[in-house]
């Protein structure tokens, strides 16, 4: 086997890191596993029959189908989500400010290609999604950092964070957040918070990314306005995603925001992969024309919300009594676990001998401290009794490592 | 309109330049206009009856097309896919040796992240691929070249300029080539100079990137064996596209080469995209487990074989008395004009107003000097008497800008 190309690597290449969700995706395959470790939405939900549906235009419409498209998109489909998401957003917006993205990943990929020199600093919630700091860091960003507690991302420690980069000449670039049901923390920034944020952002001149994949799933309580619909002058792009309301195989996401911002990602998309899938994007049209979008939502809200109910209860049986705390999540897919007094890393390896996986804190934590006293843990993927006994094992594992720890 | 943007944007998006293929998408949708500047495939050639007997696993396998997949792709089409291409490549692959792509722009992409650092060498040939090009220039390569003639890149020229670079202290990261019926040149490597490169590589230790997405493209003549099939180190990766051979609307491709660098671009893969549409490639596996690759290929090529041998006769008849050159290429897309004395930007400006649109060869080529005279002809997306008048208006344009300069 030739190694001839490890000499050969770039500095990112010997800088990243590969993605522990992705590469766990192989290791919950092992028959008995109960995987608590991924984001995947539950195949259960998925609207099998009414997205096929969409195939006999693979035969009417087929030469479109099967032909490249434009860089920016399936027009009927852009057109589709400038209205579907105005409520959310604040107005109707036009054509050019859409572009669709293979996943919504692309988003973050194509934002830091136009946004990040080496050495710019981002500023992030701790804890964060790390595929997004995977991206940021491989473009070369430095990461400055504010908390987050249960009411989202604590704005109010935004401004002296801000003021101190500046004092050392590192105006940052950007905020990057994850507004609703957090990935990792499950929390949601309150409506205070929100507008909050926009005016900062305003004040110090600063650029918002709102990432929102999983804002349409909310059990409980009622939606809140996006940074977005606060930002009057036009510094936020708000990312969305397919993925967790009708299938990640489609492998679609969109941008919203101002068309300068639109544009310059969109010449980035050029060099990165020419347009997204032609066949994905119509057959997600068709899907998405005849109402099956709205339509099936409260099917996918209503599973997981019987599922997160699930958890929580077997959380309250066996992890309460073991110390562990956590924020319930009115939505989303996540439990961030507060593990207190136990390191989350061992946690996660002896809960894997017992074949029940979950995702320990740090690669999602700036601060390792935090990480190590965190885990994240699913419950979209599994049954309401894979969840009872993947969660019976966890305590299992925590019990055992106590006694150990005596 | 805010515009706070342009003054945030990162230094690569500053310097990076739109497409202008991508750009004129837009521009060719006019009536009446005939386009010769893209490189799309004919939809008349598209396989759409068959492509469409797959849509029965939309709902018989739903829970996987609909669901994320893997980074490195779907198993089954990997295997295909070592299988049908060993022939070219001169044994079978193994699973851990080919990552599938979002079409092969992303191979581009994946393979810069991995190996270039801001400042360095990369040799092209000139002219090139010109979002090769963009997509190497955004992760910061200087670029080297070697012309390229009828017989292909001249590889002659090779050691006497790696000898100078590494005299300056500059070893080149690697070899980007297009073996067969180069874009836009249409000239195929001999075999000869395939061996010859493939030493040349080994002997200084470098990297090559054997680009073929029309390699299966082909009129006349008899298949020539991969560059990677006589490197005996690996230091060869080689790309391919369902985009010339069955649909670009798929948007899948897919890389071939050692584990470590294939390992090495699956990890950038998680970060800007996570992995390919699900659907696409259960669709393209089905079409391609039924034997519809192989079988549909020779209509493919018929009709682009048809198509490029109109083109012959119309230049023959319209160009050449103009004193225009041009070599017959034995596959793929593209005709390469000389235009002789003719400015062909002004040129390509002229036919737009006639409704013929044509790519200066500008953009291609590294010495500017050399694409002033150049332009870039695409064959396989109009029909044969579409053909015709869109060269008469060529030659009409050439003619009148000859009257006006004298």
């Amino acid at each position: 086997m030739n190694d001839n190309w490890k000499k050969k690597f770039s500095t990112a290449a010997c800088k990243t890191r590969p993605s522990p969700v992705r590469e766990l995706l192989k290791v919950i395959k092992q028959p008995g596993m109960i995987s608590f470790a991924g984001g995947m939405p539950a195949p259960e939900v998925f609207p099998i029959e009414q997205f096929a549906e969409g195939a006999e235009k693979l035969v009417s419409d087929g030469a479109t189908m099967l032909q490249y498209g434009t860089t920016e998109g399936y027009d009927p489909l852009r057109n589709f989500l400038n209205q579907w998401t105005a409520p959310r957003l604040g107005r109707e917006l036009s054509l050019d400010e859409i572009l669709i993205t293979t996943g919504s990943q692309q988003v973050l990929d194509l934002f830091a290609w136009v946004m990040i020199d080496p050495g710019d600093v981002v500023i992030v919630e701790d804890p964060s999604y790390m595929a997004a700091l995977t991206t940021f860091y491989n473009h070369g960003a430095q990461f400055a950092s504010v908390p987050v507690d249960g009411e989202g991302m604590d704005v109010s420690k935004l401004p002296a964070l801000i003021e101190s980069l500046l004092k050392e000449g590192k105006k940052p670039k950007f905020i990057y957040t994850i507004v609703n049901f957090q990935n990792p923390a499950g929390s949601t920034m309150t409506l205070e918070r929100r507008r909050e944020l926009a005016e900062i952002a305003d004040r110090y001149d600063l650029a918002i990314f709102e990432d929102d994949p999983y804002g349409y799933v909310r059990f409980d309580g009622e939606h809140l306005p996006s940074i977005f619909s606060f930002d009057k002058a036009g510094n936020t792009v708000y990312a969305g995603s397919f993925s967790k309301i009708l299938s990640p195989g489609v492998r679609l996401g969109w941008v919203s925001g101002s068309k300068s911002i639109i544009r310059q990602m969109a010449i980035f998309k050029q060099s990165t992969d020419l347009c997204s899938s032609s066949i994905s994007q119509v057959l997600t049209y068709e899907y998405c024309r005849k109402g099956y979008l709205d339509a099936h939502l409260p099917n996918i809200i209503k599973n997981y919300r019987m599922k997160r109910d699930a958890m929580e209860e077997s959380f309250r049986k066996h992890l309460a009594p073991q110390g562990i705390t956590w924020v319930k999540p009115e939505g989303g897919f996540f439990y961030w676990l507060n593990t207190g007094g136990i390191d989350s890393d061992e946690l996660a390896r002896k809960a894997l001998e017992k074949k029940v996986a979950i995702l320990p804190g740090a690669s999602f934590c700036l601060n390792p401290e935090a990480g190590i006293h965190a885990a994240r843990v699913n419950y979209t993927y599994s049954q309401p009794d894979v969840i009872e006994e993947g969660v019976t094992r966890l305590a299992q594992a925590i019990q055992e490592m106590k006694l150990a720890a005596r």
